[in-house]
């Protein structure tokens, strides 16, 4: 009984997320999908991307959390245009939520459009908002088996960051092994090892940025 | 319409969660459901207090991942039982998933089962488990905005800890303000800041087995 419903509902949300996808292909811009635990630094390394690229590309984000405007309110002066959506006990965004969520925002006049996931590493993985692509964040206090354990969040992802490597000094956290368990579940997924609040010196965050710049020219 | 699929899914549950609320009480066995974000230390907690009780009480763990039976693995020597959970794309443990989970437990022998949940700050709250007490744990890296960013894990929770309090020379955390965040959203729960890898020098999580102490007498 539980598997018809759920399919119901994610056809509902497929056919709003094809209806997401084609205003950005019609707009010319690209959607990504940022996913992560709570705290895992989605909007630190958002904060660090805007910064970044400013003046250079033109960015909106949508974010979404279960209560505050508290992310939004960080990223405000930041990007073109922000949106907070406010799930309630929702454990993700659906693609009906983003497309409200887009409905002020001049489309046709921005490069890139970050969806900023609810912090749960696992729902947002199973529903499709019209994004081009899944960006999936762990980060070093999670601890290394965190892919091993969300094969999901894998299996969507185009592009996974291990953000907050400042903090491998302090941490019982093997890089190797991790990367180990990533290529077991995907070998053809590049893996970034970035810090987005010690920007300086960040050879692998100007990966990041790079391979930003690539999706949108 | 969804929301009356929903209330039937919760209705389902708690009935399970009734069968397994009953048979604790008969065997007298004090049961925990332990929640918190992937890589909050739900499991290192869990080493650091079966380590401290082993002897005093006889613990019973039911832990719940995706996948893996990593967790299961840490805690094997350190308990009476222990039963891995698998739940493949599923974000939190059912009441069906935990009875399935104590089959083979020794409940008349027991004085505590743990169940760790999901790693997962959302849904866990929304699903009674049958346990007597439910106990959030937060982690220093996570940001002090998570308390504020979900309220539905706080007004389920019977007690919260603060996990990772040794990296706080690492991070911009700022406990009172995490604290007020917590009290804003229920002013009557204990909070305890705790470390379960530097497990010396421990006052609050000295508290912390008090408080599982003073549960089973």
């Amino acid at each position: 009984m539980r598997i018809p419903m759920q399919l119901n509902v994610l056809a509902k949300n497929d056919a709003a997320a094809a209806t997401n996808r084609s205003r950005f292909a019609d707009s010319k811009v690209v959607a990504i999908n940022l996913m992560g635990s709570p705290g895992c630094g989605k909007t630190a390394l958002l904060e660090a991307t805007l910064d970044a690229l400013a003046g250079e590309l033109r960015i909106g984000v949508v974010t979404g959390d279960l209560a505050t405007a508290r992310d939004a309110d960080r990223l405000r002066d930041r990007a073109v245009c922000v949106t907070q959506i406010n799930t309630g006990q929702g454990c993700h965004l659906d693609a009906d939520q983003v497309a409200r969520g887009l409905a002020d925002f001049p489309l046709d006049e921005l490069d890139l459009v970050f969806v900023e996931n609810v912090g749960n590493l696992i729902c947002p993985a199973t529903f499709d908002l019209g994004e081009a692509h899944k960006v999936v964040v762990f980060s070093t206090p999670e601890g290394q088996d965190k892919p091993a354990k969300h094969p999901s969040a894998l299996l969507a992802a185009d592009l996974v960051l291990l953000n907050k490597v400042d903090l491998l000094p302090y941490l019982d956290f093997d890089v190797a092994a991790f990367r180990s368990d990533v290529a077991g579940i995907r070998d053809d997924l590049d893996l970034l090892e970035v810090s987005a609040t010690s920007r300086d010196g960040e050879p692998q965050l100007a990966r990041w940025l790079e391979w930003l710049r690539g999706l949108v020219t």
